[in-house]
């Protein structure tokens, strides 16, 4: 499938786009198309599911990593392409100061609530205790769970499970 | 009942301290009587149950709590106290890195396991995410949970539980 | 062999990164080169095997080190640099909540285990004795020797081996 | 055998302290008898083996205790204790900034040098980088290895064995 690079984001025109936002949930529908966020987009080119143009000339995968590094989204990259390899939908967890909120196996953003809201750090990352404290309430105040996931340097993602408890 | 403060260490020598330690799990059987750390005493002359002389003189909540601060030992009592509300037996956790190890209501150091170990860290704290790892990979190795328990200003307590998940 | 800065990683393109990776265990192979940290590739810099790149103009050592400060990465980088100037493969000792492990002359990461984890810290560090207790209970846990690297005010760096011992 | 508190120090006057002295290397010869230390007199006490004297009157278990923690040597007893019963004769490590040196099984302080010096913390001990830097080049000078022996709340001891290294 064709796609164009427009600005940050990605357009697929193509009508078969609509399976991937209906079914797969990847971006969001707009009256030009469905509209990817760049790591979606490098997703699927690197599964070799979509081929990205930028005038007319299509993007190597190279040079959308590069892109990636250049807006420092390469480590908040691997864990959504780990998570959507595990079977998750991944959706931005914007408004609840996440990198993403996840949806589990048979659940959508249209049909039930996201079950995880996940927090991207890299390894050398040092969590004040009050930060910490932030995250875990809000995914507490909206039901959901916290989940940690720390890139090592070596692209290994370790995943923490975080919850307010009265012990 | 009454103890005597011996160097940092509270000593019962009266017979009934016996059950103090059989039933409640606190200080440590010597040959003069029951020994308790200075927090296991403070907690128990907090609820009125001991009385802590030194030189003959009763010392005062007050001293007790200078004493406290003076070794660095606040914010561990106040989880110690917290947890022992609770119906926790508190015990050391040196052994596996954290300030504490909690035996669940019904179980004991003499019988069964630990279920959970505690970390205790103040609200200005630092974590690495590094530790972090090295702490759950603790509590995993022996199979237990990890409580962070998060003392902010107001000597609140937050409890949060970390796990390693594979999602 | 020419390198360029993306984001927080370099990216070698050049086909003889292959032999870095392959024999000597540098960095990550990726889809469009290899990858390599800050810290291996300011090393190899150092060494005068690598010229960094940025928008196609070299980046000076002196520019190197203040990157490496930037991100408070200069302690690690004098260990990583010591270590690999003796020999041993360095990589992220990040799943053992250490800053490194060691792989010693002959072994590899694919070809064996590491034997040393190593953990960093500056001479005005405050070694707690429970944190002492978690890093060789994991090290212990893995069946790998711990090394404590400390670095003094003059860079000079020295190494502790710190195993637990029934006298 | 009987053996008469004086001062700090306890004295044996019985002719058959020389065994004592000559097998057990306990104490130091001196024109009068043989002078322990508090540590080393409670310890024979405990097994039975020292009745210990006061203006004629026996020295209670309990009264020991309390001696020994009104000097805060009740840490280093625990560890003297530990060690005595492991087998190894056991002598102040004051010469050495540390708080006794070992002898192993079949060694004595007349014949061969000592093996170890035991540095003794609590749990709740913080070690500074340079100071254990200090007792490590103390060690290695003098050819010995360093055992840091933490004591933990209760009274369990846990025994590194730290040496430096040129890795």
């Amino acid at each position: 499938m064709n796609s164009e690079l427009s600005g940050k984001l990605i357009i697929i025109k193509d009508k078969k786009a609509t399976k991937l936002y209906e079914k797969s949930h990847y971006g969001n529908m707009a009256p030009e198309g469905l509209q990817l966020s760049l790591i979606e987009a490098v997703h699927l080119a690197e599964k070799g599911k979509l081929n990205i143009l930028k005038k007319g000339k299509t993007i190597s995968l190279d040079e959308m990593f590069q892109m990636l590094r250049r807006e420092e989204l390469e480590t908040k990259y691997l864990v959504f392409s780990d998570l959507r390899n595990r079977g998750y939908i991944v959706k931005t967890g914007f408004k609840y100061g996440s990198e993403f909120r996840l949806y589990e196996r048979g659940k959508s953003p249209g049909n039930g609530h996201s079950d995880y809201l996940v927090k991207v750090v890299s390894e050398d990352y040092e969590i004040k205790a009050s930060d910490f404290s932030s995250y875990v309430r809000v995914a507490h105040g909206v039901n959901k769970k916290l989940l940690f996931a720390v890139v090592d340097e070596e692209n290994d993602i370790t995943y923490y499970n975080i919850e307010w408890t009265r012990p």
